[in-house]
């Protein structure tokens, strides 16, 4: 299969909550433009929500912002995630958007479903996945499910559990600086220091591309953690709530239109 | 490329701990016997461990056992971990082996570096990768790294981290029954639905091929726990500390000959 022929995966984007919706909605214009514009079909997936209306008030912004043609994915069970209709809609799709609310009810009704294949292959056909607050958190592969606010990691400060597994390179926080989080997404790239960290603000998004790298977009920033250079870490020998001695890790801030560059950790600022 | 071809991944071999090193060393001799016999060229890794003589130790059981190639990985810190003098060590073996003692060493310092990536493109080239007690919790993708004792799941029982990655089908917990661990892998398993559990018990392993079928070998048991009909997990609802309400997880107990096929969830009894 020559490079032409091998179909690209989609971006993925997470979003660190409280994206603007009325005024400069530029996050999810970034979306729709990725997801084909005027001509996209989108899939809400509100399964993260306890509340009944998520999925229609999201189908409701993307129709005032253009898009014709949009599938509220209203999953509540094991039973619907199961359910072909559901498949086919995303089937269909050319972008997929899951809604904030908690990441555990993305994970515990769609893990191991059809539903999550689906998302999963369509993901990997070229179509991009978005999720905002939980539904950002849950598409790595290593969620990050619960923790505590800090600057200094803590072991026991974070809960991890098997996410859907969209990436392997990028650990992803949210609500990121708002909710004080450098500690306990610290905390979680302690334990195997291969990946990269990206703690995202609210009203603001990473752009990641097929190859892991990505740049900002939105009113806030990314703070981009990389592991790369770490030489050691104490987490095996440190007591439970004791903080965690790490040396070596670098950090950069990045704002809207900056890029990371995964493969040579390096940021390429937009000016 | 062929089936002929396309070279399967290598066997990865959890054991819970405590295997039989002198009388009826039986998962030792299976462990040679996968790694090429006489022939073998067997790489020990004892970073898990605190002791400085954990690696020889193992090097003389298999010496006795008639290997006669054996190479005592001995990497203490993350920079032993890119030195080439492993990774050259590791490229010429047949077999490699992980002791036991603190998955958090096996994770905090290979993590991310060239051995890590050798011990995985070894067992994609058809190398097995065998690990007791600490060394079979490091295999998966997602790693068990700590836990409460005990048959009720409960939210907080269990502590996860990125593991090496040999599998993502198949979650690993060891010294199983003897330390009452059901309920932290039920734990573990409740937050995404889609794997297979093995709790492995002491002086037993699970032999697993490259589709993530297994067999039991060895004088315990393994316990199998399916996920593939769970109807309902409630641990997105239950408050820390909390009982999880789980329905539909199916339980197998596994002795020694016995297989497991994973793609249709059924077990296959020796006899």
């Amino acid at each position: 299969m020559s490079m032409e022929e091998k179909q690209k995966r989609g971006y993925i984007m997470p979003i660190g909550g409280r994206e603007s919706k009325d005024v400069n909605p530029s996050i999810l214009e970034k979306f729709i433009e990725l997801s084909g514009g005027k001509d996209a079909v989108i899939s809400v997936i509100p399964t993260a929500s306890n509340l009944d209306d998520t999925g229609d008030i999201y189908v409701d912004i993307f129709r005032k912002m253009g898009v014709q043609k949009i599938y509220n994915n209203k999953i509540t069970n094991r039973i619907d995630a199961n359910n072909e209709i559901f498949t086919k809609q995303l089937g269909e799709s050319t972008g997929i958007f899951m809604t904030g609310g908690n990441q555990l009810l993305l994970s515990t009704i769609l893990g191991g479903t059809v539903v999550a294949k689906m998302i999963r292959k369509r993901n990997s056909e070229g179509v991009p996945v978005a999720g905002t607050s939980a539904g950002a958190a849950f598409i790595p592969e290593h969620m990050i499910v619960s923790g505590d606010s800090g600057l200094i990691p803590r072991v026991g400060s974070v809960s991890m559990a098997p996410g859907l597994g969209l990436t392997n390179k990028i650990m992803i926080d949210q609500h990121f600086s708002q909710r004080n989080r450098l500690g306990r997404l610290l905390t979680a790239l302690s334990y195997n220091p291969y990946k990269t960290g990206i703690g995202v603000d609210e009203d603001t998004a990473a752009i990641i591309d097929c190859d892991g790298n990505f740049y900002a977009i939105g009113s806030g920033a990314l703070t981009v953690v990389d592991m790369s250079k770490v030489e050691f870490s104490s987490v095996a020998s440190t007591a439970p709530g004791g903080a965690i001695s790490l040396v070596g890790v670098k950090i950069h801030t990045l704002l809207d239109g900056d890029f990371y560059n995964t493969k040579i950790h390096e940021v390429i600022r937009k000016s």
